[in-house]
């Protein structure tokens, strides 16, 4: 029986740190297989993936990752507690034994933050800060513990999600290595460095730079594929945010307190993504939660479209190994294995990735759903 | 008191032929002031203008029209019977005491036609054939009339709804000279040219050709402006159809059945304008009704949008003639007359020529409404 390591991944791109944390959370466990539960077109953080889920996949098969699974985006693009269940519990379904993930403090005790949760949650909304920081202050102050790092914060998701899923996971976090984790910069010795420092250097064509710090197979995706910025989608969501009534913007997911009116205002001044995110940010809304806001404008992205538990698992690629492992449990599977799409799958199941591969495929010309199979590596 | 004839147009571009029709209008009626009722940023046939309302606007009065109205986008972009009658009663609501327009037969019987017309239109529904052509058979058995050459029928649309206003205008159609209304080449001696055989020839960069068949004013036009075509809206139109939810479609203006799945399958698969309107024709949709209902879409317009009655005149622009005319009648309006944008006017007043006017602005880069004042001609 082979046994596998669940990877919580956006890979966005895959690069030495991806590798080292591959090669620890293979150690730490001695599992057989590795899963990568990648989000696919669009990140937690409410961004386009700069490659699209089957570049994205493939550079993760190259750099030896076994299987790799779509998060979807429902999962994927969400704040972090539903982004952590969503991953807890695709893990769980592909028959994953353990769950690793990055980590700024590993050692954290994510069991006592789970003990002195607040009961009541709505206390803290509050319009001059975001709810995460008020939610971070309340903890801090009944545990000592500061749960402020974005891995931080996700990991405490997973131990949560998983407490409640009946700890069907064993939870892996490992620390994470190198440069910070927004460093904007490759810096000159480290072999590591952040995925937005070489996201940064491919826009400024300093590929060189990037050489050093991501595997092969990664830098023939950054030589070779076009990169998606939020500025390709700018003119969609424009003109989404500008033609629909304010009644409609109203029906999108997380749209609460008005914040479209501000939206549509900030639209129809504004002439670039960035402008437009400066129009609308207030200290209430981080720029992820208006960026994630509009990633749902862009999907047309209604409560019960995003309020979903993943029921089927999608296949991107594997290897060798992770053939092995799919013939060995997808008699066990409780959920279809997606691998070829038909119009009834995307109608019917995978609605909210197809609506998330197509915003993408406008941009780069490259299906990401129908004619598309699995990546199957030799 | 100044007597004014309002003329009904697109002026896409003005060209000699409008200029030929402008003084017929004049000589005809011997009104004292010339108003162009013109359609703003989208046409009658489900089209963007190839320049902008303030452009042509410009043009139009560069080539002596008094005064030019914007006649309201859910007038202008409509079947024949619904934009006669939004232009008829614009007309008589800035005064005019006489409406001129192009026809191909203006000796053509009106009242007979309409003294003939079937009592239950609903029973021309038929699926393999337009409901216009049926009409138009119908009415040719009555009549002996073929009311099938597009002003023509437009002309009757026109009569009709001047008779259910109460008869408040005195119509002058006038002879159509030139070429054919969709001859695509400037021939080589005519110095009247079809709108369409101009834009082709911008298309194709050959303005020498165009030199001839438009006055000055426009020429400039041609020369300086960015012309638009679908081909420009196509990406947002792509995105619309491919990202709303099916059941959002539906409640779009004219979407009947089931063209939604038609339009959403074509915009998946295609990858241009042309190629998705071919995917979509059937036998009884038109290309014009294809194209009406995607600009429907742009708009993302629902009947309680489009099926409204003009309350307000929209000024573009005037000379000093058409000054003294807006003197003389705007104490008697019975509507706003609107020369300047605020948030409240685009609200509640021109929200679906906003709509249109930014759909242009978002590819021009010209503002369509905000901070836009009539053009005044010394």
């Amino acid at each position: 029986m082979l046994q596998a390591v669940g990877i919580v991944s956006e890979y966005n791109p895959f690069h030495n740190g991806h590798l080292y944390m591959l090669e620890q959370a293979k150690q730490a466990t001695g599992a057989d297989v590795t899963v990568a539960i990648m989000s696919g077109n669009w990140l937690q953080r409410g961004e386009p993936a700069a490659y699209d889920k089957w570049q994205r996949a493939h550079a993760a098969l190259l750099g030896g990752v076994d299987l790799v699974i779509e998060l979807p985006l429902f999962s994927a693009v969400q704040p972090s507690h539903l982004f952590s269940k969503g991953a807890v519990d695709l893990a769980a379904k592909i028959k994953c034994r353990w769950l690793a993930f990055g980590a700024e403090h590993p050692e954290m005790d994510y069991q006592k933050l789970i003990d002195h949760q607040p009961k009541n949650p709505a206390d803290f909304k509050r319009f001059d800060r975001p709810y995460a920081s008020v939610f971070q202050d309340y903890l801090f102050e009944k545990t000592g513990i500061r749960l402020n790092q974005p891995n931080d914060v996700l990991g405490f998701g997973y131990a949560k999600a998983n407490v409640e899923a009946g700890r069907p996971l064993s939870l892996v976090p490992i620390k994470r290595k190198g440069s910070q984790h927004d460093a904007t910069q490759i810096d000159d010795v480290s072999p590591i460095a952040s995925a937005t420092a070489i996201r940064q250097a491919v826009v400024k064509h300093d590929l060189k730079a990037a050489d050093r710090v991501v595997p092969k197979g990664t830098m023939g995706m950054l030589e070779h594929d076009r990169m998606l910025t939020w500025q390709d989608f700018w003119p969609f969501l424009r003109f989404e945010l500008v033609e629909s009534p304010i009644e409609k913007l109203h029906q999108i997911y997380q749209m609460t307190e008005g914040i479209e009116y501000r939206l549509k205002r900030a639209a129809i001044k504004a002439e670039s993504f960035t402008e437009f995110l400066h129009l609308v940010k207030t200290k209430r809304y981080t720029y992820t939660r208006i960026q994630r806001l509009c990633t749902y404008v862009l999907l047309h992205a209604v409560p019960s479209d995003m309020l979903q538990a993943a029921g089927y698992v999608r296949l991107l690629g594997f290897n060798a190994v992770g053939q092995r492992y799919l013939n060995q449990i997808k008699g066990d599977l409780d959920v279809p294995l997606i691998t070829k799409i038909t119009d009834d799958v995307v109608a019917d199941t995978i609605q909210m990735d197809f609506r998330g591969g197509m915003l993408t495929q406008m941009i780069n010309g490259l299906s990401q759903d129908y004619y598309r199979h699995p990546i199957i590596m030799e």
